[in-house]
């Protein structure tokens, strides 16, 4: 009789923003596992954490490297691959001795997170469920308050780690645009957006749904190095009657 | 002393999938207002019904015409604008009164959502808010278990309205995508997709989250009628390793 590996949303950081469901999932769980870069504290952990119920194992899930390599090195990419292939075997053993594994994700589970190495590693062998949460993106637009799309809009999500000249090419083409993994490629996504006519309505969110968010007109915003996690919206929608 | 607006994401259709957000600005709401179209239920009105407080007076807000008017008949402008409009009287006399307004939006709020056209309208003249909900999309791919995006992939949001050569041209370009409103659309969807060569990977979800969800490979679905929330991925990301 083997466990159940459930891959939670936990949403944008505003820990009012986890669903009824994800709160129902941790509370039935006996496992609670997270991923975080060694000696930084979970950002999904701090999110749930309250959920958390009384006994449950916690399991960090430490990166072992995260921007120290580039991503296409090879030896980047195996130290991944290791990394995810460990995992599934220390949660596996849980999910074989009956438990419920609960793998937290910030966001959505299956937007860009990490959980997908897992579901895909495990799913075939034991039962899973993935909770849907509130993406980081729509964390940001709602705090804004900008309707980002609507009607015919064609929405790109763009990650910042595309070249000067791809960047700049889909955002020629997209009505509305999120721009994600900003960090240290700000200064490139600001020239992106320039040469392709965006840039006087793209806005800049550090820390959306969170205490200390920043949200300004990107024109605004100086060159200082920006969080992995901050996004660049370009709505796509102006109201025009 | 004015009220206050509150944009609510009731999330993708599971009643469970509603953030505890969503449900603390629904107990303490005065007037509680939803789309509908008229004739039909509210779906939102279906998924928060249970967090709305004892004594709050309920807004329905029917559409006067939905798919009966092609898009870009000024008439189907017109007739859209005055709705929005007149809506925006009837919760402005409400939040002028001092009453707190909630005003429900399946998914979330800001994205591809009505809730933005009276947020536009009043969110100069009254205090206002925006509480991010899990989109339609997320649900879906959540109930497929498919990791939809990673990495540099760049994901595309394509409403299903576009032209055939329009969706071919941009599905050529997307590592991932979602097709949103469906509905009479999907002959052309299905072509656009195999003229771009995504049709093997393509999946169809129609009522993701909730009771009587479909999940199916697109290749596997029939040409009948699809309901105009019905949704198309096509993942970008394939376990390789």
């Amino acid at each position: 009789m083997s466990g159940r590996l459930i891959g939670v949303g936990v949403g944008p950081g505003d820990p009012d923003l986890i669903t009824l469901k994800a709160v129902r999932a941790l509370a039935g769980a006996d496992v609670v596992a997270y991923f975080a870069k060694a000696g930084n504290g979970s950002h999904a952990r701090a999110i749930a954490a309250a959920h958390f119920p009384p006994g449950a194992e916690e399991m960090p899930l430490l990166y072992p490297v995260t921007t120290e390599l580039p991503r296409h090195d090879p030896a980047y990419r195996d130290a991944l691959c290791g990394f995810y292939e460990e995992a599934s075997v220390r949660i596996a053993e849980r999910l074989a001795a009956g438990r419920t594994v609960a793998v937290l994700s910030e966001g959505d589970p299956l937007f860009y997170g990490s959980y997908m190495h897992l579901h895909v590693r495990l799913s075939g062998r034991f039962p899973a469920e993935v909770i849907a949460g509130v993406t980081g993106m729509s964390g940001c637009w709602s705090t804004v308050g900008m309707p980002i799309a609507q009607g015919d809009d064609v929405l790109m999500v763009l990650p910042g780690t595309l070249s000067e000249a791809e960047l700049a090419r889909r955002l020629a083409e997209a009505d509305a645009a999120v721009i994600m993994k900003v960090g240290r490629n700000l200064p490139k996504i600001r020239r992106a957006l320039a040469a392709a006519g965006r840039l006087p309505r793209a806005y800049y969110v550090e820390r959306g749904t969170m205490v200390g968010c920043t949200a300004i007109p990107l024109s605004a915003r100086d060159e200082a190095p920006a969080p992995y996690f901050a996004i660049v919206l370009v709505p796509g929608w102006e109201r025009t009657a």
